[in-house]
Order: C-alpha cells, then sequence, then structure tokens
C-alpha cells in the first residue's frame, strides 16, 4: 500500500441500458451481472491493496448515497462524497480532489468508474502501480489505454505519440483523443496502434485542481468555495451548511466530462501521458458487452440462474427466480426480472435506452429508471 | 334444439405443445388462450342451442375429471364420462355412443374436441344442423371437411369424392382420408378439391357400436361388458362397482384413433359423407396456430397481457402478471407464466413437444406436462 494513494470510485450512473435489472433504485453499480458480486463492490475488492479500506473514496449523488454505504459496509462513512446531482465526471473528480488534498496535499488520485470489468486483476494491479509511479515522479496527467480487442465503435480512443521516458516501455505521450468512432475509423485506429480509453485516470489532485483553474474556471471557482466553507476540511458525512453550500456551488458548474473539460486541452499541450495495459478490460456498457464477459457453452449461449435451449444459439439468458426456456432463438438476450421481462435482439443492446424512454413515454414509467 | 341430438365434448387431451401455459393439471382445454373462456368453455357454449345442458356431455381421463366439473358447473354431473385411462378416440367415442343409445336408441351424436377454435359461430351451427340432418336421414357417417385456408401440413385431408345426394350442394361422399401430408402434396390437395378434416364427427350412436362390432370387434366386446354391468342404464356418476369394471375393460382394448378404427375402413365401403363447411376453424394446434388467429398490430405482432415492442415483428407474446418488452425479435413467441417462460422461434412451435421431453430428462419436471 501506498500513503500518498487514494483511490475514488466515481459511481453516479443510472445504467439504463440494464434494464429491466437495473432500475431507479438500483443502478448499474449495483448489479451482480457478471459474478455474485456486484460491479462496485468487485471495484472497490480490486483497488483495496492499493489504498486500504482508509483511502478509498466512493463519488455518488445524493439519492444513491445511502444504498452505497450499505453495499460498502467497510468503507468508513467520511469516504462517500455525495453531489446534489449528477453534472458528469468534472465536477465529481474536481470534488474528489479538494477532499484528496485536504487530507493529503500532494496525494496520487486513481480515478475508477464503479461499473467497469477486469480480468486480471494481477496485471491490473500492477498497471495501476505503474500510473501511480509515473504519476508521482513526472507530476503528469496519466490515463490507462487497453490494447483492443475488437473495434468497438462505444468506446474512446487514444491515439499514442511518443514514447516517454525510454525505461518503462508502456507509457506514451497521448497525441489525440477520438471518441465513438465509425466502424471503419476504428478498425484504422486498432492497425495504427491506438488504444481504448479506460475511463481510469491517475494524477494528483493538486495538480488536477490546477489544470481546473486553468481550463474550467467556473469548476474550479465553485470548489474553491466549498473549501472556503469546509475551511479546508473533509467534506465527508458534511453538515448541512456546507451541503448547502455544495447545492448552491453545484448549480452553478458546467455539465462536462473530464476527457472535454481538461484531458483533451492538456493533451494537445502535450501534458498527458497514457499507460498502454491489457488486463482484459471491459466498461460493461450493455447486454451485448455482459455477453461477450461471460463464458459460453458449445453452442455459444451464456447465462446465470435456472436456464434450458434447444436449438438456440449465442443468446444471453439472465434468469432469477423462474425457469428460463430457449428454443430455436439466436442473438437473443432474454432478461427476467420478478415485475418485468426482456426479450430482445442482443445486436440491438444499444436501444435498450430508447426503449426505457418508449416505456416512460407510454405509461409504463413505474417500471424503468428515471 | 333437437331432442334427438346429444354433443359429445371430447377433453382428455394434454396439450404439450401448449407448454408453459399447459401443465398437468392446467390441460390444453381448460386454457384461456384466445378468449377469456377457456377452450372448452367456448366449445360447450357453441354447441349449447343444439343439445341444451341435458343432452351435452364430455368424456375424459379420469385426473381430469373434477377440473372439468368446475370448469362447466352447469352441466350435470351425470353428463360426465370419465374413462380410467387415455386409450386414443375409439374407445372414448365407443363409451359415449354406449351412452347415449342407453339415453335415446336411435339418437346422433355430435363429437367435437375440447380444444378447437371457431370463428363464425352462426355458420358453424348451420353446418352441424345440416350433418345432423344427414346423419339422422340416411344413418351415415358424417364428417365436418373444412375448406383450407393454406397448406397446413400438421392436418389430415379428406379426399372427396361423388357429390351426394344432389340437393345439397356442400355433402360428398369421402373418397379417401390423407394424414399429415407433404407441404407439397397439401398443396396439391388443396388444389384438387381437398378438405380439413376437423375431427367433428356426427353419425347415430347405434351405427357406431355396429360398425365397432364389425371393424374392432375387442372394442365392441369392451362396451358390451359394461353394457352388461350397467345393465343398460347410464354411465355418468357410475358406482365403484361400475368403475371397476370399466377399468378393467379398458384395460383390453386397443389404443386407437377413430380416424383408424372406424372411418378410414367405413370411407374405402363408401360409407361416410363429408360435410363442406367453411365456418374459420383450427385445432389450436401450437403457438403458431395461436398468431395466427389472435388480431395483429401493423408490425404483426399479437399479444396479450401487459406487453411492449420496439422494432419487433410477427411475434406472439402470451403475459400474465408481468410487464413483457420486446425489442427488435422477429418471428418470437413469449410465453410467460409465474414459474417458467418460454422464448422461442415461432417456427419451431412444434418442437415445445420435445422441448418439454428435455425438461424432464434433465431434472425439470415440476415444471412440465406429464
Amino acid at each position: 500500500m501506498n500513503p500518498k494513494c487514494y483511490s475514488v470510485i466515481i459511481a453516479g450512473g443510472k445504467g439504463t441500458r440494464f434494464w429491466p435489472l437495473s432500475r431507479s433504485q438500483r443502478p448499474k453499480q449495483l448489479l451482480k451481472i457478471l459474478s455474485r458480486k456486484s460491479l462496485i463492490v468487485e471495484t472497490a475488492d480490486r483497488i483495496m491493496t492499493l489504498s486500504g479500506l482508509e483511502r478509498t473514496m466512493v463519488v455518488t449523488v445524493a439519492d444513491q448515497l445511502s444504498a452505497l454505504r450499505k453495499e460498502l459496509p467497510k468503507l468508513p462513512r467520511g469516504n462517500f462524497l455525495a453531489e446534489p446531482q449528477g453534472k458528469n465526471t468534472a465536477p465529481c473528480i474536481g470534488l474528489a480532489a479538494l477532499e484528496v488534498v485536504a487530507r493529503s496535499p500532494d496525494a496520487v488520485m486513481v480515478i475508477l468508474p464503479a461499473d467497469h470489468w477486469v480480468k486480471d486483476i494481477h496485471a491490473f494491479r500492477k498497471s495501476i502501480g505503474s500510473a501511480v509511479d509515473l504519476a508521482m515522479r513526472h507530476d503528469t496527467l496519466v490515463t490507462i489505454g487497453i490494447r483492443p480487442d475488437y473495434p468497438e465503435t462505444g468506446y474512446g480512443y487514444i491515439v499514442k505519440g511518443r514514447l516517454f521516458g525510454g525505461k518503462s516501455g508502456a507509457a506514451y505521450q497521448v497525441k489525440r483523443f477520438t471518441e465513438k468512432p465509425s466502424i471503419s475509423v476504428a478498425q484504422r485506429l486498432i492497425r495504427q496502434g491506438s488504444l481504448w480509453n479506460s475511463g481510469i485516470f491517475v494524477w494528483k489532485a493538486s495538480l488536477l485542481l490546477e489544470l481546473l483553474q486553468r481550463y474550467q474556471p467556473k469548476i474550479a471557482q465553485a470548489l474553491e468555495q466549498i473549501k472556503t466553507a469546509t475551511r479546508g476540511k473533509s467534506l465527508g458525512a458534511p453538515s448541512p451548511q456546507i451541503r448547502n453550500v455544495v447545492a448552491r456551488e453545484y448549480k452553478k458548474v458546467p455539465n462536462i466530462s473530464i476527457d472535454y473539460a481538461v484531458l483533451e486541452k492538456a493533451g494537445s499541450e502535450g501534458k498527458v501521458l497514457t499507460l498502454e495495459a491489457d488486463f482484459g478490460w471491459s466498461d460493461v456498457g450493455s447486454w451485448d458487452a455482459v455477453y461477450r464477459m461471460l463464458p459460453h457453452d458449445q453452442n455459444g449461449n451464456a447465462g446465470n440462474g435456472k436456464w434450458l435451449a434447444r436449438g438456440a444459439k449465442n443468446s444471453l439468458i439472465h434468469a432469477e427466480d423462474r425457469l428460463v426456456v430457449l428454443l430455436g432463438v439466436e442473438d437473443t438476450v432474454v432478461v427476467d426480472t420478478p415485475d418485468a421481462l426482456l426479450v430482445g435482439n442482443i445486436k440491438r443492446s444499444q436501444e435498450v435506452r430508447e426503449l426505457v424512454e418508449d416505456l416512460n413515454n407510454k405509461g409504463y414509467g413505474a417500471y424503468t429508471v428515471k
């Protein structure tokens, strides 16, 4: 463990694309899709050797706070930071940086989305360790870049520049970020050696606050107001007065991702490194991603719970209490929950988001994610 | 109403192909697939104007008796005949003929499977009325032949011979019966004007008993023993002693359909007529038949219960208490029950029978039809 290293788990998402499993009161990070543990518990377990319970933090939105505390009961209550509302990742990471600096002015923070899948936990820990070293020694922004398995069009890509340092074979200057490319662009990016942008970032909290001042003055001002209110003390378990200040300031900050707010700008100035990694990773974005990650039988079917298939191929079954039986279907996802059932073409998993809109519009809002 | 006319509803089937809706304790004739009424209630309602409550009978197997009495509470208890075990339709119809003759020696019996669908109830009643007239006046076996809608390979066909009588344009000698043809044979049969064999038969009970004596001496002997035991009285609500005789005799009779046992043989001797009818009919054999009968929306989807579809086509949804949502699937049947769910390719509906075998073999017998 590194006493100068904090982990920050970002857990504000809804996971609409995992309907009907995800609901307003059961966001994606609480789902047990890939194992008997929820995604956020998997994430916390993965990082525990690095930062321990004392230095692992969770940032979430106020209405998920109590559910997340229940899910991670060993984490100190003061390590949960609640945003009054979701404003994308830049304000969220800024708030976490303020907290880290308050606790340890020159600490490195490892930012981890709560809902990712990692195959090789040892390789993961080794990569994060190298990234922490880089960030600590060179005072730079480090992103974890994943060697792609296939031309995914739902991810962002990192175009690598010069090899950094020379000693560490895995670190490169970031030349450019490319969001969600077309399939042909994704194929070209892979041929050129570009990496998936994992959304896992490592940097000194103080450096991030500096860069926010430079690139995002509105966010920096809001953070400054919050810091004044806390007098540089912890934001965990805040007083009602401090909660009011945070709520007031959050109304003013733009809704913006850390990628657009800081990384793209710093990258174009040559200030971002990427650490190339290959630990088996997915952002678990939709049911087709889950299908890819689960083990398959000889007919390409994957599932959990009680299920049986006859003449069915390449299908995903999520069964809970009931018996699910497939007959002669292909590329089908079946997600069974106590009150709602989804039967879909797995290749159209991305559309679940629009499907939830349809449900809200047609009077089935009680069944959805809002 | 015709006091010389009895209706006999045959209700012994299991309906395995309607799994997971059909179960051991909920056979096909009790299912509410097509309306808010079960198939057997629809059947009884359809025939009530012809034979009334007093002369409408139900033949079933012993373990379905109490469920059927509950389903048709107005029918006199003595009008339910229970077979000790299923032995296909010939023994069952023979038993009913014995009962009809005991009540009215020269009466006509109309034999109706409990699980059919009829679209035009007035046309149906008119056809049955004509068939009863024919059977009464000419002492002949009459089958209802349905003008085919499409080359169904799951049905039996009736090849028409000479027009009968000349007055009634709709009655023909039966030239030949053809069971479940290939698709090309079915197409040729339709071009030649052949009819679907509906399994609805009309004849004098006494004539049927005569023909059983001639073609099926084992069945005739068993019926003779039963008649001796009852001394020519009703078989409805029998004494334990008579039940024992029926059980003993049923062990001796062959398992054979009325088609093979009597109709084919009598037909080849020119003794069977078919009344051509066009009242909209289906034997509701499997989920694809149900799909054809239900009204469809503009995307070809049909269903009942709470359901919603996005980009789905030509699919059938049977929802009960839960919300069923389809995304981008085609030709899919979804049948949702409280403890088991089927998601299938509707074109493979016939295979549900084998699927139930699979379930029994793999330890899921508690969910099936046995």
